[in-house]
């Protein structure tokens, strides 16, 4: 079982990735089997490679994430929102998200959702 | 497929039914066969009678939802940040919690889940 104060790290950490701008510091939270689901509704990406190929393309657009309120931790899950803030076809954007983590023994991220849609985007 | 509009007003219904104690208007916003996971990782509570009996007893802590931010809409699903502030045990506590909702095409809510847990409460 992941403890909370593992589970609250793996947060930061993805936060932190963003902020260097450095996709493997986001993979390196996840399992090797992994699914993100970002948006949720959306293709899944599953496995290392295509987890890695995404945070690339994230990062690449400059996006710095902005935690809004505690962490939320419950058994093997976390849920946060955030403000994300990134330049996207020539203009500053604003993306209000909340994301979830289900995290396996190892405090490994097993899956990952993201719930935003064009309701939460604002041009800056 | 469930409009943002629709499940906007279902999260806005969810939150009234607190202000206004009654279950009954909780229990509007689900479908028939709607499993509630609250929290999540806690044993899910399915069906109308399942999820009356649960509102009932959650909203005899006099619990009333104050929602943190934007609620997130994407495809059938819906997440929001929230503090609960309910009278508990003689005490007045604050509880940081992230709800998520999945819905089907009529706008019902099938799946709830809710994300908290230790770290996230505080007394009042």
């Amino acid at each position: 079982m992941s403890t909370p104060e593992q589970m609250i790290a793996a947060v930061h950490a993805y936060v932190a990735a963003f902020d260097a701008g450095d996709p493997e510091l986001a993979v390196a939270i996840f399992a090797d089997n992994a699914v993100v689901e970002d948006p949720i509704g959306s293709e899944p990406r599953v496995g290392t490679d295509a987890i890695r190929q995404f945070y690339t393309e994230s990062m690449a657009t400059g996006a710095k994430l902005h935690l809004s309120g505690p962490i939320r931790v419950a058994a093997a899950h976390a849920a946060f929102a955030m403000q994300v803030r990134l330049h996207w076809d020539g203009t500053d954007m604003v993306i209000d998200v909340i994301d979830t983590f289900a995290f396996n023994d190892e405090g490994k991220v097993t899956e990952m959702k993201a719930y935003f849609g064009p309701t939460n985007m604002s041009g800056g």
